[in-house]
């Protein structure tokens, strides 16, 4: 009877995780291939399925089976599949539940009716044109907290029920006190790049790459980290992405510059960190709301490990440099490790996000952070956003914002309804390195694998203690199994970025 | 009211069609682009969707909305967009409620592993690994006939149900008529062929056609005929098809040949047809049923109208032989419109479907209708279909089978559980050229225009008078409009074959 009960839930779920996997094909294809007339229907499509998605994931009888099934729940192992998908998924239903589906709606509107917005704004740097939307997502927002909070008491203020949405279970009082540590020893260190900004000569990666070339080279790389052609796709977008349709078919995108190496090269390892971990996911989970990431600060420390701990590490170049003098003779030709290394980690403050470097990537992040935080608790307004921006640029990074585009106005999250979402990428740096420390203590020798372009007991690694869970652990849960400390910790990541400027800029 | 009534059932069939769009789509990618080991899971996810379909589709609460709108109905025009829409739909929902899911579902599994037995059967050639396939597909054919019928009155046999699924309202009768007389005038002309066959030379189009210039050059032929970046794709496949995930979302696929020119050339001009006719669907059907063609007669005639009314016509290699000329100068530097228009319109008896000509093609449909209506009428049993097949092929094309696998196994449709679709593809050529004769009443300058690659009126006359109309007419109703008659009726189809092997190989 139980097991029949189980096995219930489990057709369901297959039902919904059918839908969420077609959702994300649906935006893939969007995003990379789709002729741009069809996006009208399409933005129709991907709205019904949405709709039956959150119809069946909020129907009574689902409910009801959930809560018939907490004594079997009980009866297993806390990690066992059958206790994990009934927990997450309660987690996940209650969730759904206490947001009323005409607020869904009427924020999925504003978003879009927002990112349109946001398009001329930015194109314009015209901060007012996006103002009246973000005021309406705001409200919207609060509106969909309040619902939350009234039937959930688990949560110490609004701008958690915003995290829990990437960040199941964090809340805005431990990032606060992550993102302080980090920007105290940040800072300083930022002051020592400015002071020798010139020492490192990056006119390596400023070369001429020809973009059939690098298509060829960065679809090399990722198959010698792990792609493979029967279970994965490479394409093109402007923004890239990673998107898994299913736990064997994994679809990342990347972009190209044809006078700047850096794009294609790094941002398809970073997406490659994401899709292995999606390929990752045990089977026994596939058709779960489990198959997927634990959130979005481990998914990001999957990828950032790839772009940036392996990628921008020394041993690397010792296989990667090759490559790039057979792919690139002309540029590479009489290139040693230490210069291309130096180049690809060349540090110092700038206006854009997607181009800061691995140092000053968090303070862009812990601003936004800041201003997220500040404007859910009520402490500033949305019309005070490119104030506190510019002035806080100003303070963190020692920069004047010459306009809004290259200002407030540069990312699309916000005016797309995205607030809670940043944190989740400063904080997958902390996680990488956190894991980082414990990966080099179980294979000694990952250096000279590395160096030997041999990935393979790390994939091992990642996939027995991270990838094959899933979703069955949160993101604390998860960083205690494997690092013994539920806490997000910035020391390993403090540690390892002042040992990067020690090596670049001097002791 | 009922205006309100309306509107819901258009939100009903709105949510439908974009359940169908998706299913196109998944299908699209499933057979161009999806990694291999990404089938398992996409055939789970393109099941759920087709039973939440399959659900909407038989509601009883659409049901009572159709029932409801029948006084609605019938105060408007039989061609107003609401009188079709309600008109059509509740056709297709009777038909659909007629047969049970479980039955449905078990076809589908049946097909499915059918499917998978015909791949082996057919490299094997050996038809008994298809045969125990097969008899279950009829005898679950036959089951849901038997539900249809005793719920439906209007057919006159049981074959006349299967018709119906691709060809509305199509007898069995009207078929076994048409047919009759298009193989008694095909074969005498296959003799006077025969005697002559070494009198074309073909050799032009089997050449050295490197694929990157193909790849270009029917790219450039599609942008002629009216293909557009911004509303096409053109991929790859091994069986190439034409897919519309919207109005404006449309997907043809084709395939190179390294050594002959025709399948990429051909199978271009012909997937451009089927595109340009559900491109072409008002955009007052979009999210309907009604979106898409009215038969699939009607679709082929269309493809096989761009494939060889226009591609194997003369005028139009007064503007297709300066393309070859470029793309190949070392194949056709010399040749004449004339020796192109010869080699690709060279005839000749052969055994493979896929590969016959415009002649002979008819006959190999011809050969499976009657096979079809035989086998649902109990004249023939599965076991007999080798035997019957060879005899037949002996008779109307003068030659031996010497395998299965270049026999009664080429066809990936009876494994698959098709049956009752092949008679489209030489109606379709019946309707093309019954359109064909009105079209150059009605367009006198229309040689010129192809021969000057001008096709904007005739694209012009096809939309207004087939395209727009998607699925609002019945097939025959759709005749009687265009050309006057309801009636298939294969004299034109004659007489183009007959001046054709006039033309080419003397009176």
């Amino acid at each position: 009877m139980t097991q029949e009960m189980y096995d219930t839930l489990r057709e369901k779920l297959a039902e919904t995780s059918d839908i969420g996997g077609v959702l994300s094909l649906l935006g893939w294809d969007q995003q990379t291939i789709m002729p741009a007339k069809g996006a009208a229907i399409r933005a129709n499509r991907m709205a019904t399925l949405t709709k039956i998605l959150d119809e069946k994931f909020r129907s009574d009888d689902l409910g009801k089976l959930l809560d018939d099934l907490t004594e079997f729940e009980e009866s297993m192992p806390f990690d066992a599949d059958e206790a994990s998908i009934i927990r997450v998924t309660r987690r996940d239903y209650k969730m759904n539940k206490l947001v009323p589906t005409e607020l869904k709606v009427a924020l999925m509107n504003a978003s879009n009716q927002g990112y349109m917005a946001w398009v001329t704004a930015r194109k314009e740097s015209d901060f007012s044109k996006l103002r009246p939307h973000l005021e309406e997502i705001v409200r919207l927002g609060k509106e969909s907290i309040a619902h939350v909070r009234a039937g959930d008491d688990s949560f110490e203020e609004d701008y958690d029920v915003l995290l829990h949405r990437y960040e199941p279970g964090l809340k805005s009082s431990e990032v606060t006190r992550v993102f302080d540590e980090l920007k105290a020893a940040t800072k300083p260190l930022v002051d020592r790049v400015r002071e020798r900004e010139s020492s490192i000569d990056d006119s390596l990666v400023h070369g001429t790459f020809p973009i059939d070339v690098q298509e060829r080279t960065v679809l090399a790389v990722a198959k010698q980290l792990g792609f493979t052609d029967d279970a994965w796709r490479l394409d093109v977008t402007q923004h890239p992405f990673a998107s898994s349709p299913g736990i064997d078919d994994i679809r990342i995108t990347t972009r190209y510059h044809d006078d700047f190496l850096n794009p294609a090269w790094f941002g398809t390892m970073h997406e490659f960190g994401h899709g292995l971990y999606e390929h990752g996911v045990s089977k026994s989970l596939e058709r779960t709301p489990l198959a997927r990431g634990a959130s979005m600060a481990f998914h990001e420390s999957q990828s950032r490990m790839w772009e940036n701990l392996i990628g921008r590490g020394r041993p690397f170049w010792a296989w990667g440099l090759p490559v790039l003098k057979r792919a690139y003779p002309d540029v590479f030709g009489s290139a040693t490790e230490d210069d291309v290394y130096r180049a690809v980690n060349k540090l110092g403050p700038s206006l854009i996000r997607v181009e800061a470097d691995e140092l000053t990537y968090n303070l862009h992040i812990v601003l936004r952070f800041e201003i997220e935080r500040d404007l859910f608790s009520g402490k500033i307004e949305v019309a005070d956003l490119p104030e506190v921006w510019n002035r806080n640029i100003k303070e963190y990074l020692g920069l004047d914002v010459p306009n809004d585009a290259q200002g407030v106005l540069q990312d699309v999250h916000w005016g797309h309804g995205l607030f809670g979402y940043f944190s989740t990428y400063a904080l997958g740096n902390v996680v990488s390195l956190q894991l980082w420390e414990r990966i080099r203590q179980e294979i000694p020798t990952l250096d000279d694998q590395i160096a030997n372009g041999e990935f393979e007991d790390l994939r091992n690694w990642l996939a027995e203690n991270i990838h094959q869970h899933g979703r069955k652990y949160t993101p604390n849960e998860l960083l205690k199994r494997v690092v013994g400390t539920e806490r997000f910790d910035p020391k390993p990541l403090i540690a390892y970025l002042t040992g990067k400027v020690d090596d670049l800029y001097g002791v």
